[in-house]
């Protein structure tokens, strides 16, 4: 299964057959302290600068969040994305909660956005898909409903199915939905990765389509936390993760050489490009 | 399944539901010039010192290995033995295609030891089975036969199940062989951790022997190897490895962190508990 995205006029596809697709994270104030202070000032240089070096290091998508306690986001975040729009042409997925600042940066983001996200709640799929719908766009929709995150992968998985066939019921297709796991903390719940890969298994067997993980939440209070990312990152993606929500100049090398080792690289050569344009990217 | 060993004293088990078993592969001049010299020169405070780092980085069971051409192995395997016998109390794993040289050590080696290796060759199993079940030792079994490695999975499935068909046939109880599906290089071959990882799974469900694997062939002539054998760790140990010839101080962090995420680690206390003990490790 595809889902198309596209910036200006550069396409991106998550294919579930294909390499991971890296949506980078960096954009997001949460436990960012300088661009929670850049935003508020209205200062978008830093946030440019974090687009380059995110591209630079392989993101393929951008991801976007303004989310800092206090700030207009209905003004904020479509100031961003039209300034993401002139400076680079890549997908953004656009990433809030609140469905009117959504509407406000969906309408002046160009080509076709990924919406950071839906989840079971009645509010969120009432207001949100029809966003969706209404602006062509593809949506990342998170395993939760109105009880909080199921413990178990097949709750998840039965809101997984709400969301797809709530969607479906107005127009939106299949391949636009990407389901998103979710994955609690390791260290305080020692099942918290192996429900979230069983979701993952049984999502894609099921439903058949791309899914999506953030590989940080995994390692919260942990030592070492690169090291655990790692090893979730290589293992959400064997059970058929096929996009990634993280730091591409930290994970985009251990990622692309998991799809290496899982035949998806002609002889390495994907790898190899990448080391070489990007030497010290793992240090 | 559980394939038990011993040192003189200590137990270790390698359990098909339970955390990766490490062995630590540095007791071998291959590729290692200093240990090569110390060998020639008979000179075994070297090897004592690869022993003393690999047992305080969290190997569970020491690899020796003493293959420098030229060298008696017949005398220098036994001698090794006795030292490392004397100095540590953990089990081994004679490394060695001579036969001679394998009784000369298993002679005096104490406890229960690991094999490495047979194959499936004629010659092979016909010279190592019979010590294996005469010293009532634990052997690693390759599949691969006078043909070579076979390119496909099934094809190696068949050789694991030749070499636990002939072990049974003279006695060697199906738990003291753990398969190792070996791997090649990723470099030249965009499938050959597909295959290995196909092997692994097919073996544990045909047979639900215990899997060794290496994880250093894989990354052969590529750059920043760390990254690649780490992500293969992971997801050979996903697919149901429970044993790895490795370098621990590299590669301890990661596979524990490894072994918690696929739950087998309660609130993630062995994985921090390491961490306290060796804060480098990783770096």
């Amino acid at each position: 299964m595809k889902t198309i995205l596209r910036g200006r006029t550069k396409e991106i596809k998550i294919d579930s057959q294909g390499v991971v697709v890296l949506i980078g994270e960096k954009i997001n104030p949460t436990g960012r302290k300088k661009l929670a202070a850049a935003l508020q000032e209205g200062n978008l240089d830093y946030v440019r600068d974090l687009a380059g070096s995110q591209l630079a290091s392989g993101a393929d998508i951008l991801d976007v969040n303004v989310g800092v306690p206090g700030l207009d986001d209905v003004a904020m975040l479509p100031r961003v994305v039209q300034m993401l729009a002139e400076g680079f042409d890549v997908p953004l997925c656009l990433d809030t909660p609140n469905p009117r600042a959504l509407e406000s940066a969906i309408k002046v983001a160009p080509g076709k956005v990924l919406v950071n996200s839906v989840n079971g709640e009645e509010k969120s799929l009432s207001t949100i898909l029809p966003i969706v719908k209404d602006y062509g766009a593809a949506v990342i929709g998170l395993v939760m409903d109105d009880s909080g995150i199921p413990a178990d992968a097949e709750a998840r998985v039965a809101v997984a199915g709400k969301i797809i066939e709530r969607a479906a019921r107005i127009g939106i297709p299949v391949e636009d939905i990407v389901i998103d796991p979710l994955v609690l903390t390791a260290g305080a719940d020692s099942n918290a990765a192996r429900i979230t890969l069983q979701t993952i298994e049984i999502v894609r067997r099921e439903f058949g389509v791309n899914i999506n993980i953030g590989a940080s939440n995994v390692s919260f209070g942990l030592p070492e936390r690169d090291t655990v990312n790692q090893a979730f990152l290589a293992l959400a993606i064997q059970a058929g993760a096929t996009c990634a929500i993280t730091d591409p100049v930290k994970y985009a090398l251990f990622i692309r050489a998991t799809d290496m080792l899982l035949g998806r690289d002609s002889f390495a050569g994907r790898y190899i490009k990448y080391f070489k344009s990007h030497p010290k990217a793992d240090a």
